[in-house]
């Protein structure tokens, strides 16, 4: 093995990512060490580079964590995986282990998640260090670059609709047609739901539809009245991260809806007390998915359940693609190639 | 039987309430004529009389919706229950009967719900007309002044206690301790749980350890410091019509708690997507209780597991109650003896 | 209207079935007369016309409880059907209203049930009285042969699965791919799940594979390693009358697995503790479907996601026809044309 | 620290259990070592000992698997962990940690499941070694012989309520009244739930309505009817061996009944399809408890809402107390005192 690696780093918010050669990690104990092939760069990457969210680490960062390898070394201590397997690592990548989220399936809410790419180098280099006990198999026969977005934006919105536990025949409203909408929209079909998706973009509506949305609605129209049209919603999922579509998914509610969060926007949200009484709404939020969600989502994407929009990028071009994404003129996710 | 009944009649809002002789109603097809025996005042009838929320029907108009009786007559197509039963009706009194929600158990949120003492007259008079199939029985051992409140205080809170599906142990904090939240400390005691109680004044936090309340905590303190000193909180139930204590219920919430609306501030409610997205919270709503409520509410309260904390009005008196019921000087529920 | 009806007309247990000139009935309160256009034929109505499961009723007997037809008279109360609205009724045709089942959704197991061919003459025949609120609205885009087997056989396939709780990407075993196992295999396919279907007959097989197995399995090999090696049943669903595949679901079962029973063996079942002790199963019963399960079927059908393989069959044949579903020949569910 | 320990030892099945001098073992990596104050006596070492379950490692056995004490020592790669904390671990004391039931909370159903006693050394000694990431945390002010017996037979009463999901005023039936049948009395009652103890000794059953049973039965009654005059069992929990209380479980079930079996006959059960399926009933199993299971017994425990009761034996007498654990002669649980 060579002592050194390609990775990009980032010196400081906002400045321009570059390819350096640095040593490669020793993997602790309870670690292994990961050759990586592909990492997928989520909206979150962007945030960490601009400096909306603090990485509060000393030194050049290594980002991305949705990066998908092999493992070459393995830490003291580790048990279960081996030189040669295929593992993936989410954008959580440890919790304590031991409080009662992480006792009950629920580790994504721990009080103590960290995150890789945050809290520890991340991806976007030749090598990086996983936890053995967050490495999620990845199947052979699931393309690396199918699998990377996956790790975050997948399991995000797979987790999400889980959540909701749709029934077939409900119809399930996907508000913003980015990537994570783009899952929801087959994760909620997969359920057997009816999906309306809602944006503002009449090409992200077209794109909607080949993913296989049934309806498509412009968010610009009174989608409340389009949606109750259709039945009333069972179920709504917000992507877009805009205080309107809020207001949007409480109107559109049938009784008993579930309307889930999961982007952030700027503004707070608001609602009457009333509204959520009078039909018995639920309103509930997700972030991530937990270990066992990974390995299903990995399942589903395998047996062609579930299909990732990519555009691919060499390692070289990563400042570029993270100014690409900032311009917000992406369909799709964006995956790195690792040399 | 005589042919007139003395009623109290409200000629319009916000008027003295007056005792009248009117005559006794005719039961209709799939209903019955009870004979009134005792009927608890509420909130609602307060807000009604007041005109804050309107009644569209012509004439004088009879309030009260917590009214238990025994039945005298029977309309056409009566087949279950029989002169001399025992039974109260809820404040929802009927539904469609065909949708969604009233094929499910949750009729309470059919869009055609009607309610007793708005859409028809109510139960401050010697007779009054309900439907056979919201009809509860109540039973023989149960005091008609300790059922009457449960109609609609009583099951409300424990329609919203059962939504949060609390487990033994849980911490269950309640917010305000007035006719309901009377209720949930003894039904979320009932339940297993750890409850603390939240008010502003000190006689009622007395009231609410008297009741079973575990920790009492004044509304003008740190709130959430103090019940995330008891461990957090693992469900919240605003009874107190204040924006404050949505903050407060944000505020104090352990992971996947669930936060349940049941009051109705005058202001908006307002929150940030990452408080409910991060600790994966549930906010959900609760108004009146099912017909299945109405009959394990009164189940528990003949076993003693509830009591309603009452103060006994005459009929002639009503105007006074209703007065002194608007200027906040009443601990537990006003019920009204008809003579 | 003309005074008399075609009629099938079981004269005794056994005996073949005559075509009469009856009176049409007459709807009481609560009731609707419809004129049937056609009528499923399911093995209960073998049953009842073979004497296994006693008539408990006077007179010459109309079986038949998978029909759809048109209102064309009201009976005295009737308020939501109007002439000319097309509707269906299911096996379970009344039950009290007012029992914890009948409030709560779960109305099939009601201890009162009435049964429409049983209690109470039924769709074999030009005209049939049925309770308005038992009455399941028929989309007009739906066609009656493939709406009418939905009834008892559709719809008790479809309830097993939707208390099966099926996440996508879960195995779901069907036993026996008859009437049921058929729809089963669709409706499990509509949830996400993997779906292995089991039968001693290859043709059968070679149907589930047509109607959308993933997987199929001959009913003499050694069941349960076959499904381990596919990763272990998360879901066993029995339509198979026999108490061989109750042991293959206890040997497949993966941990926590849900085992439902539908059909009705000669024999009884066996198991040891431990069996669903160490591993966590679910044993549990289906039998019918509940009125919003009627219509989510139908519904679900109305959109294409599950269809009905039927033969149809006139009125004039129909003794040749329970005498062809007695010899076991029959693929799929047969169907009576009313004239 | 001495280098040797007092352990009760078998030295194979059905020997007298001797009191050694061992060796003080070794905390290998994620492991502790923890000085045992006391450990509770379960059937299972009954059953161990005589054989019926083999041991399948060599040499001298250290049986006991309801330990608690205080942790001395540290293994390599312990992070939680300090000497000075008192702990306890339940029967099994590890898992794969990578699997479903794992992942998900419901590592008890884990296929390499691992109990102490059995896979190694258990706590009938001076010294025992504790998986850190299963040891519990024992409150302090519990006293060690309550909390003993918790860490299996109570967690395992514990967890087969939870899985009934009890709703108070439900009627929860517990067949047998041995110790967990007394965890489980307490433990539905603190549901809210009323209670029905079936015993078929008179005295057991005076203690059952000491531990708070409303009702008690005689298992040689016809215990159905009795139990359909107070409503039906909405639960039914099974503690004694024996395939009678299977067949009186069925029978006295209302609609919707929950069925968990937690003992082990020695026969085989049967029961006919249709006697589940009609009334919709669910059978379930329960073994054990989880982790965060047994956090929360601990803490009702040291909020008095579970008692343990108990017989203290000190270690030297061990051998009698598993005679006397034969003989049937115990009511609740033996505790045996380690010096």
């Amino acid at each position: 093995m060579t002592e050194t690696m390609a990775a990009a780093v980032m010196t400081a918010a906002g400045e321009p990512l570059e390819i350096r050669d640095l040593p490669i990690p020793k993997p602790g104990p309870g670690e292994v060490l990961v050759r990586i092939e592909v990492c997928g760069l989520c909206h979150t990457d962007l945030h960490l580079w601009k400096g909306d969210q603090p990485i509060e680490r000393d030194g050049p960062v290594i980002l991305g964590h949705e990066g998908i390898g092999t493992v070459v070394e393995l830490g003291p201590g580790v048990t279960r995986l081996k030189p040669g397997n295929r593992v993936g690592t989410g954008y959580v990548h440890a919790t304590c282990g031991n409080c009662r989220e992480c006792l009950t399936g629920h580790e994504t809410h721990c009080a103590s998640v960290e995150c890789i790419g945050v809290n520890a180098d991340g991806c976007f280099a030749q090598y990086a260090v996983f936890r053995e006990s967050w490495a999620t198999p990845i199947p052979a026969r699931l393309e690396g670059a199918q699998a990377a977005p996956l790790l975050c934006a997948g399991v995000a919105a797979y987790s999400a609709i889980r959540k909701a536990r749709l029934e077939p025949g409900e119809l399930a409203v996907v508000f913003g047609v980015g990537g994570l909408g783009t899952y929801a929209i087959q994760i909620a079909r997969n359920h057997g739901a009816r999906v309306a998706a809602v944006d503002i973009s009449d090409e992200k509506l077209e794109h909607a539809r080949r993913m296989g949305a049934d309806y498509t609605i412009r968010a610009d129209r009174d989608v409340a009245s389009d949606i109750h049209a259709l039945g009333g919603a069972n179920a709504c999922f917000n992507f877009a991260p805009v205080a309107a579509s809020w207001r949007q998914m409480i109107l559109a509610a049938a009784p008993r809806a579930r309307l889930v969060l999961i982007s952030l926007p700027a503004e707070s949200l608001r609602f009457e007390a009333a509204e959520i009484i009078e039909r018995g709404l639920l309103v509930m939020g997700n972030a991530d998915g937990t270990r066992q969600e990974l390995r299903q989502i990995m399942e589903l994407a395998a047996a062609d359940h579930v299909r990732s929009v990519v555009t691919r990028i060499p390692l070289r071009d990563i400042d570029k693609a993270f100014r690409r994404l900032a311009s917000g003129g992406v369909t799709g996710r964006l995956v790195v190639d690792i040399p």
